[in-house]
């Protein structure tokens, strides 16, 4: 047993300063959450098999983690897998059971089965952990909390109008001013595919547009025609590249290039909703802008598309997503359930936060004092005044051990506990407490209703 | 897809109003660690097979879920124990990792992996959910939370006071008043065994002592006589059966029994520390007991042993425990690292609560006004107004649809919102908004700042 023992490689163990400022981020983002109206779900860590798989294609599937069935699993284990040594083939045959690769078919699974106790439209949240046995790299993980918000039931576009508010309620709060929240809608890029005569390679079309960022308009067109899309095509679409301006503004361009597209003009006309709507109730920090190549998993989404940037000042992927589908629910049988939401990108807006040094200092905090021990009688006199302290509210210890002041001392400088309380044979008949400041070193005797006062 | 999806046994489903009470009681056990001055730490959820396999007995090893390896796991199958098909000798070869069985190991790998960034005595608490095959029954679940607060690192008795004191603030802090919290000490359990000449039988005494409540007096000595332990011994325990009074009688009791056992006294001098310190520092709602029968996972506990039972109303078995352990770390290779710790059975927990009616109203409280949906104009001057109420933190919201009017007071009144807003054309004329108290039926005009007020 010589080597130090380790955690598997993409997971992570948290301290109590990162567990701390987690969780500060957590609450934030609950607290909006709940002001929004939308309320806590929680599901297992793993589902049956067949509830996860074939939901992500086929690398999603692969990159489920399965839990192996306990017991003799060999005697159900299919022999001619066995036989072939064809893992993918014996697997299904020997787990049963799946870790959560995500929160939405969770939920959707959940919705369809407490279909008869759900009220719709309904609101939820949810903020578990979810697993992936992608290959580990800076900033991805195997095992990494997600923290979605959704509403299924209901087409409405105050739902956009909402949930562009709470990324702007949530990200306010957080002190994380000046976020672009990015808006797109599916039925835009459909107008354009048709606008076009490409709307069978619709994919192919938005996949290319949505790497503009990345590859500029030059390596657009490129991929463009290698996937196939005529120049004339190509020559119709020159005015996407063009749109500028605010939301507004963009919006009267769309207008003139998408005339001859109904799906794109009711497009046009969701985003002009909201649009409106922000106009008449501006966001309190973040910037609205839309931006009409951003796609994001197009097969997914029908409506709305969003993705939330960093400012301009920190360099990061997107800290945010999420957009409209119409029919969350059908993978499990319950058909015409339209639905909308939105995640967050925890670590991401975690290594944000900490790069411009946005956790209050508060948040970390953990004791307050430490009574340095003398001995069983002056410990006794301590407990005491610690149990006080604690009744008010406040952070207070005994050093457990009578052993050197000095290691005594050392251990509150490492903890970073800014006050000790000395109180010895003298302290004790006079019913006082030596008061000390570690960092200016100054010190007070004064009683335990002063000491309350000062560190309350 | 016509049959309706499931999750696997032995997993749970929250609801809101389960999170939210789930919430309630993580919270204020949380407000109680952070108070006495222990930190919280997160694991992966999981861990390498090596570190939890073996550490657990047979049974454990059983129970533990292990993941599949990813990929093509049959290329590194063991093909002897294929071809004989055993899996118990397959599964290290196929599966590398396995899901957290407890909290305790974890921790212990965590203390040694991170020992130099550690400063010790290190106060921890963990709450994390944990996963066993075990047989579901009632009350017994495959994923279930432990909550856990441990020290490590220090030898003196203030922790085991404090552990005490910790149970007192967390039960009383959640109205359940009146548990008791029994405790004892493996020393006097020792000094048993070694004054009836028995200290070879120490575990076979110990678990049929530990069964008292259940068998009673006659089955306990029917169960020693079974495995082995002389009449002679049996005669020379009777003492132990008579033990009555309270905490410092059942003391004074102890010395008369255990007066010729070195390793008993010890376990008696431990005991009196405990006392005087409850003595001196009384706990609040807690009822302290020294039950010298109590022998809980004895192979585990080296010193104190505590178990808490519900308040005598309420039949529900031990709703939390723990105790001290002389060498947590050593399984990883550190030695000589002291530790002890209690935990809290949520489940139980919530179902003591739940029976005797102690979740505040509050708890469960979701949005508190709903906004009646006239159409768009109307809708726009609602949504205003709920950007108002939420700012000052009143839980509101706007029904997505301008349904009919009649389905819209329904959906509040089956998500229990106490208030509606109706605002029409005559309100938005007065800028006023009629709240309507949905129990009582009275409403009443009022303008913003009257709303703000009325619903804060």
């Amino acid at each position: 047993m010589a080597q130090k023992p380790s955690i598997p490689k993409g997971t992570r163990d948290f301290s109590p300063e990162e567990v701390a400022r987690r969780n500060y981020i957590f609450d934030k983002i609950k607290t909006e959450f709940k002001k929004f109206g939308f309320q806590p779900i929680e599901t297992p860590s793993f589902e049956n098999s067949s509830t996860l798989m074939g939901k992500y294609g086929d690398e999603g599937d692969r990159l489920i983690f399965k839990i192996l069935n306990s017991g003799d699993f060999l005697k159900k284990a299919d022999k001619n897998a066995l036989q072939e040594m064809d893992s993918p083939k014996l697997t299904p045959s020997i787990s049963e059971k799946a870790l959560r690769y995500d929160l939405t078919v969770p939920f959707a699974r959940y919705v369809v089965q407490h279909q008869n106790e759900i009220e719709f439209p309904f609101k939820r949240y949810q903020i578990q952990p979810v697993w992936r046995a992608d290959r580990p790299q800076k900033g991805r993980f195997r095992e990494f909390f997600q923290c979605d918000a959704d509403v299924v039931g209901s087409d409405s576009l105050w739902q956009e109008v909402e949930f562009i508010q709470l990324y702007d309620s949530v990200f306010s709060s957080l002190g994380l001013d000046g976020v672009t929240i990015k808006i797109n809608n599916r039925k835009v890029l459909s107008g354009f595919a048709e606008m076009i005569g490409e709307s069978d390679k619709l994919i192919d079309f938005t996949v290319a547009l949505d790497k503009l960022d990345k590859i500029g308009k030059d390596g657009v067109v490129k991929e463009m025609r290698e996937k196939g899309i005529s120049e004339e095509a190509i020559d119709k679409i020159q005015p996407i590249f063009g749109l500028n301006g605010d939301f507004a503004a963009k919006i009267e361009g769309l207008k003139n290039i998408l005339s001859a597209s109904e799906i794109g003009k009711k497009g046009i006309a969701e985003l002009e909703f909201i649009q409106k709507a922000i106009e008449e109730m501006p966001l309190k920090t973040a910037k609205p802008d839309l931006e009409v190549t951003l796609a994001r998993g197009l097969n997914y989404y029908t409506g709305a598309i969003f993705e939330v940037a960093a400012p301009e000042n920190v360099k990061m992927g997107s800290i945010g997503g999420g957009g409209r589908y119409d029919d969350l629910t059908g993978i499990f049988g319950l058909k015409n359930m339209s639905g909308i939401g939105i995640s967050f990108g925890l670590d991401r807006i975690y290594m944000v936060l900490e790069e411009l040094d946005l956790f209050p200092e508060t948040v970390t905090a953990g004791t307050k004092v430490l009574f340095i021990n003398f001995g069983e009688k002056e410990a006794f006199y301590a407990m005491k005044a610690v149990r006080e302290l604690r009744k008010e509210g406040i952070v207070a210890e005994l050093y457990p051990e009578d052993t050197k002041m000095g290691k005594q001392m050392k251990h509150a400088d490492k903890r970073n506990i800014p006050y000790v309380v000395l109180a010895g044979d003298e302290e004790m008949k006079a019913q006082k407490f030596t008061l000390k400041h570690m960092k200016s070193g100054e010190q007070n005797a004064i009683d335990l209703r002063a000491l309350i006062e000062k560190l309350k």
